[in-house]
C-alpha cells in the first residue's frame, strides 16, 4: 500500500485579495503528498534547487513522505509568482522561472518501483509516460494535466491517458481536450482513450465522477472565506487516489464515490490557508469531522409522491 | 392548499445550436405554473394579448391551472426572441415586446386571496408589491428576481424581499446584489434583510439551500442533451414550491431540501426540450424516477477514518 507520485515542487509566491506569501511551498506533487499522506503512504519524485529550505525537507519528512526520489540539482528551486483577484477563480500568472524543473528528467528509485498506485501530477505528459515506463506495473495509475499541455501537446498527452486508470482534470480543460462544452460527452471522449474513470473537478461546485457509465456528483463546502485556492486540484487528487489506496480498492464505483468525497474535504481545508499551511494543522479527527458535515451538506428524504 | 403565483405569460422566439421555436409558449409564471402543478394546485396571475393563442389556453386548464387571474387584454402578448450559443450558459436577448405586459397591473380575484402560498415570480418588484398588498396574510410568501431590477430597482427590490420568506435568485444575481463573489456572504446578506431561506441557483452546478444556519448543496443532473435552457430557473421554483405547499411544510430544513431536490428534477426535464414540451409529456412516475436518480447520483457511503 503505497502510493509513488511525481510532480512539481515550487517555491510560490502569491497574492489575493487577503494578503500575500513570498516563496511558501508549493508545487502539484507536494499539495498531492501532504493530502494523500493523511490516508497513506506517499513517494515523493521530482526536483529541488540547492536553495530548497531546509524546513520545508524537514516538514516533508515529519509526514513520513518518501523523498528519496526528490532530487536536489545545482541551482535554483521552481518558482511561480502568480495573483487572483476577488473571484478567486482563475489565477493569474505573472511569473514562470522553471530552473531546474527545466530539465527535469524524473528517476524512480528502485523502491518505488512497482507501486500500488502511480499518481502522475500535472507535467509534460512526455514526462508522465517515461515515467510510466520506469514504474513496472502498477495496479493502478492516475494523472491530472492542465491546459497548457493540452494547448501544446494534446497527442502526448492522448498518449499518456491511453496508459491510465484514472484521469482528474478541470472542467474546463476537459471542455477543451474534448472541444465540447457538455461534460458528460467530453468524459466520455476521455473515457473512450481507456480510462475508466473520469473525474471532473469544478471547483467551488464540486465535482463529477464517471465511472464506466455510472455518474456520482460530490458537493463542494460552502466556505465564507476561501483564502487562497492554488493548490486545490492537487489536495482533491490526494484526498481522492489516498483513500482508493488505503482501502485497496479503485475498481469499485462505492469505494469511488467516497474518494471523491475525501478529495473534496480535503480541497476544503487547503483553500483555507496559504500553501499547505492548514492542511499541516487539521488532525485526521479534522477530517473525519468535514467528511461528516460534508454528508449533512448532501443528504436529502426520500419521497414517493 | 394552493399556489397563487404572478409571473410572466411569453410568446418565446429562440434559437439554440440544436434547433429554433417560434412563439414558444414561455414566461416565468407558465414555466413555474407547470411544473408546480405536478405538486399542487396552481392559480396563476399575469396578462396575455388577445393574440394568445387558445391551444395554450386549454393546455394550462387541462393542467387544472387556475386562469380567473389572466388578464387577456387589447393589444399582443410579451414576446422575448433569444440565442444561446454552445455553452447554453448565457441567453442573448435580440428583442424584447412588452406589449400588453407594459401597463400590466396584477389583480388577485377574490377566490386567489390569502392563498397558503404566494410565489413573486420574476416581474418589476414594485408590481410583487402590490400583490402582496392584495394577497392578504399568505401563510408564505416567495420571490425570484432577475439582475435588472437588481440593476434600475435596487431598494425597491430590498423593500420586496423583507416581506418575503424565501428568496430563489441565480449565482450571478445574489453576486450582484451582494457586491461580494462569495456566495455565502451573499446568502447571508439577502437573509439578513428578512427571509429565513435563500435557495441560490447554480444552473449545470445545482443549487445550493440556506435556511437559517444551515446549508444544503443540490445535486444538476449531468446531462448529455440540454436543448434549451429558458425556463430551467422557474421550473425548479415550480418543484420546490411545489412540494412545500404540498406538504404545507415551508420550515423545516428536511422538507426544504427535499423541495430543491424536486426543484432541481423539474428543471432538468424543463431543459430537454423547447418550451415546456418535455414537462407535458413526463409522468407522475417519471418524476419519481428522476428524483430516484438524484439520489443516486449523490448518495455515498459514510466513512470512518
Amino acid at each position: 500500500m503505497s502510493i509513488t507520485v511525481v510532480g512539481s515542487v515550487a517555491l510560490d509566491t502569491i497574492e489575493t485579495p487577503f494578503g500575500k506569501i513570498t516563496d511558501g511551498l508549493g508545487g502539484s506533487g507536494t499539495h498531492f503528498s501532504v493530502s494523500a499522506g493523511f490516508f497513506t503512504q506517499v513517494n515523493l519524485v521530482g526536483v529541488v534547487g540547492d536553495d530548497f529550505p531546509k524546513e520545508h525537507m524537514a516538514m516533508l519528512k515529519s509526514r513520513r513522505i518518501g523523498l528519496d526520489g526528490l532530487q536536489i540539482a545545482k541551482g535554483k528551486t521552481f518558482r511561480w509568482v502568480g495573483k487572483y483577484d476577488f473571484d478567486l477563480n482563475n489565477a493569474q500568472t505573472l511569473e514562470t522561472h522553471l530552473n531546474v524543473f527545466e530539465t527535469f528528467k524524473p528517476e524512480l528509485p528502485a523502491a518505488y518501483r512497482h507501486p500500488s498506485v502511480l499518481f502522475l501530477a500535472n507535467i509534460d505528459p512526455d514526462l508522465q509516460r517515461h515515467v510510466i515506463e520506469q514504474a513496472g506495473k502498477p495496479g493502478f495509475i492516475a494523472l491530472d494535466t492542465m491546459n497548457l499541455w493540452i494547448n501544446i501537446k494534446k497527442e502526448s498527452l492522448a498518449k499518456t491517458i491511453k496508459l491510465v486508470n484514472l484521469v482528474t482534470i478541470n472542467e474546463g480543460e476537459a471542455r477543451l481536450f474534448a472541444g465540447t462544452p457538455n461534460l458528460v460527452k467530453a468524459a466520455k471522449d476521455i473515457q473512450a482513450l481507456g480510462p475508466k474513470t473520469v473525474v471532473i473537478k469544478q471547483g467551488e461546485y464540486g465535482a463529477l465522477l464517471f465511472h464506466g457509465d455510472h455518474v456520482f456528483r460530490a458537493p463542494a463546502m460552502p466556505l465564507e472565506q476561501v483564502f487562497d485556492p492554488t493548490g486545490a486540484g492537487d489536495s482533491f487528487a490526494g484526498g481522492l487516489i489516498g483513500y482508493l489506496d488505503r482501502k485497496g480498492q479503485f475498481d469499485d464505483f462505492e469505494t469511488l464515490k467516497t474518494g471523491v468525497v475525501c478529495g473534496s474535504v480535503m480541497a476544503s481545508f487547503n483553500v483555507e490557508k496559504f500553501s499547505c499551511d492548514r492542511l499541516l494543522e487539521v488532525s485526521v479527527a479534522d477530517v473525519q469531522n468535514r467528511f461528516n458535515s460534508f454528508e449533512g451538506l448532501s443528504r436529502f428524504e426520500t419521497i414517493v409522491l
